[in-house]
């Protein structure tokens, strides 16, 4: 069973969405364990404080050091695998499909998710791996960290149901997804395409890789480009 | 006052965050509302259906159109600004920090968060702008909405407080920011370096900007080109 953890300020916030439908139902097949550690409990003065002003001066308060250490020391002897420490920092390796799948291969899992101005620098060096998850600025590690969970539990076999894969998704092959389509089959005067209407299993499949490959050389050349070069197929692990 | 909704089949996912910290006490002040509607609330039978079976087989189910075209129309009629219209698809355009200051002026905004394994493509016709948040896949397009929201509301002036700032932060110049410490000045061995706790301001700043530009040009060789291409000040732009 998968095992992932959070050391945060907010350990309140993940239980709602780590509870709920898809993300809710793997938990409940025992496809995954979930806990949140809150970083508050490994503070010793009676304000509880994890955060200190900067040296050298400047704006906001930064997350000190000790309750970090010590929390990461502690929550590492609490399960027997040992947790793959996961930070989120700008400086880090942008999140992508491809990270999410060897992620997925990770038995245990602790994200640290900082909060305030920024962390002491020093506790990156508890770091197995630093995770950016875009080129944009956030109040804390805990989207992020919730984002990384989902993308992972999704990966886990079964979690998606019996009727369902994370096998056709966007990125997964390399491509973007087709357009896809349901009832009504006329709505609002848009029509939706003859030919998934036809029961013809093989020209479905055509226009469904014609529309991928359109919409990935419209919208992400870059991935287009890829995909090309690796020969179609070989492109599978092109993200 | 800005105005921030979501449409979505989990609504009382964003109250908790939305409530809490920096997020929490910029709504208390009135820099923004927000109102999160539920998309069962436009359908019409009573189990409230909003997805069905893709046209042309496969697995998953979509969301339908009709449930989200009559919500849109019917939320737009809900506050006297118009509402920009955000989707969230692996089509879109990938969000940044630049992306986040130019929707930042956008008065009221609108969020369509998909689940199940997409939507109708019809419904995109509905989208003033469409974004992605990455190369990754997730459950919904609920994450991604409460990234975006908090990145936006950090930027309102106010938000992060009188003493802290948005602009000292990884990309608002165009660099990642530079490495922080915070007492104690040596912990397990490690010492925070000597200029900032110099007291001497200049060498402290000088020291900043060689951090940055280091850990730019180390980490994100992209940004670094960028920056030394935008000539320094220029590239404030670059993100």
């Amino acid at each position: 069973m998968r095992r992932y953890e959070t050391l945060s300020v907010f350990p309140e916030f993940f239980e709602p969405y780590l509870s709920s439908s898809i993300m809710g139902r793997a938990r409940s097949k025992g496809l995954f364990e979930f806990a949140a550690y809150n970083l508050r409990d490994w503070t010793h003065d009676r304000h509880n404080t994890v955060d200190d002003a900067p040296f050298g001066g400047g704006q906001g308060m930064l997350m000190k050091p000790e309750p970090i250490f010590e929390a990461v020391d502690d929550i590492q002897t609490r399960a027997e695998a040992p947790a793959h420490v996961v930070f989120f920092s700008p400086v880090g390796e942008p999140f992508t499909q491809r990270c999410a799948e060897r992620l997925a291969g990770e038995e245990r899992i602790l994200f640290v998710c900082g909060r305030y101005e920024g962390m002491d620098e020093r506790v990156y060096t508890l770091a197995d791996e630093v995770i950016s998850l875009g080129d944009f600025v956030l109040t804390g590690g805990e989207l992020p960290a919730l984002c990384v969970i989902d993308a992972l539990v999704r990966l886990i076999p079964g979690a998606l149901g019996d009727e369902m894969s994370a096998r056709d998704e966007s990125f997964s092959d390399g491509l973007l997804e087709y357009e896809q389509y349901t009832r009504p089959a006329e709505y609002r005067g848009m029509k939706v395409p003859e030919v998934l209407l036809s029961g013809d299993h093989k020209a479905v499949d055509e226009w469904r890789l014609a529309s991928a490959l359109e919409r990935t050389r419209r919208f992400r050349p870059d991935l287009y480009e890829a995909y090309l070069n690796g020969g179609g197929h070989g492109a599978r692990s092109a993200l």
